[in-house]
């Protein structure tokens, strides 16, 4: 298993269709992706000043949006994931 | 629903046209737009030095001026939403 | 009315001539322009590291010369505004 | 032998083939190549502002993934290493 | 009358030509220009840290010599100034 | 004698053969060269935010690798040095 | 006379010739130039976070090595000098 290092986590990257709020499937082409993925792993977190830890706001199993470019691709055992700090996780799916 | 996370907000952007005081609406070809959004969703805030957080100026169902090129578009549940750091809002309608 | 968020102010933009000290008006075509403004709002201000505010320099009326390029052009109920950092004001008029 | 200065930590470059997991082993032609090491030894760590130190979250033996281009690679008595920012360490195998 | 904001100061711009210690005027083509200034008005100065402000090193009537492409050309009531960063000023004539 | 500034330290540079670790010596031609140098002189080191100086990890005499491309070459009495931050210091041999 | 400002000294700029320890002088028409200056006058020195000074570790008279391409070169009366920043010395001849 890997465990992320300082203040990143480790997403299982989603594939996610554009669906409209009725749950109808809409073709997405000329649109800007979305990327989504799934928190597996949380770092310890983000050093402050003063030397304490403060934990990422996400979890594991939480569904999370990501900045586009942003982290490293990682295949491990066969699957593939994404190594990325918590500052560019932008939102997450409650 | 999407939370935003960290220092950020969620806005539904809006289709602005220019109108004059009086409100007739005047054709704006060659000025520059201006970007308005509605806040959907706020963070947690900013997290100063010593750890403690600063919530965002603003508030769900403000009316807000973004900064060009600023944020994420992120398309959820069919609608399409920017996600952007509350220091690219540059004002806000009261 | 639109209020600036953070240490921002919004400034109305003046077409100023160049005027010599009699008032007698130059042709001034090979100068760099000078960017005057009006204060027309004034945000809450800088946050310093401890968290407390710190209000701009500047107040609403005040006549400010401001750097080239900087702020957010906004156009807001028909008139233009410039929406810039309370740092990129360069001089006050007094 | 070689100790890291700062808070750098010197690798043993690992070639990593892409097995599934049940073991098998897949050609992976198109895909990005994930960046293992075998940690050799472990710098001071990091000087927090107050002068302390703080050591690399790694510790000698640890499989880590490191990010791409990062690092300088250093041979020593015929062998090749790579001394490289513990921070640009982006996860542990465990 | 103009007043320079933060730690900014307003310059007067000087014409100098090179002269040597006997006071012999040389033909100067070649060389670069040194940028020569008389202060006109000084800025309340650098904001530390703790809030507490720092006054710049000059005063008014000053002559000084400042960094080349530094500062915002700005013409008020007929005549040119440089409005500067008391940072951007190198050296003081004494 | 050259001191150092700040935190810099001196190096002589060392012209490195990849040797195996029995001594054998291989063309070494394709491989990125690892850049060595012992140390001649160091400076006072690194000035903490409370004004308190931090030593360089290293001492004089010690054989360094150091960073391409870093640190000032410096000719001095007919010889050759590198006067380089201490920063730039990788790692060191024991 | 000219006196630096802030973290500043200025230097009258010395031609050096390569000399073997010796005193053989070899032309040395392939190597990088070292740049070698007289400390002439020395800046208040570097304010620190808590508004304290801290004077440059060089004093007048001191012979110093500097950056290349660092400073703004000044003409006065006459004379060439470099106003540059301690922080761009990077040793001193003692």
């Amino acid at each position: 298993m890997l465990k992320p290092l300082g203040n990143r986590v480790i997403l299982e990257m989603i594939e996610e269709e554009s669906k409209t709020a009725s749950g109808i499937v809409l073709p997405n082409a000329a649109k800007e992706k979305t990327y989504f993925g799934k928190v597996i792993a949380v770092g310890q977190g983000q050093r402050l000043d003063d030397g304490t830890l403060l934990s990422p706001e996400v979890k594991v199993g939480d569904t999370v949006v990501y900045e586009k470019f942003a982290g490293n691709p990682v295949t491990y055992d066969g699957a593939d994931y994404l190594v990325i700090a918590a500052d560019d996780l932008v939102a997450v799916v409650e």
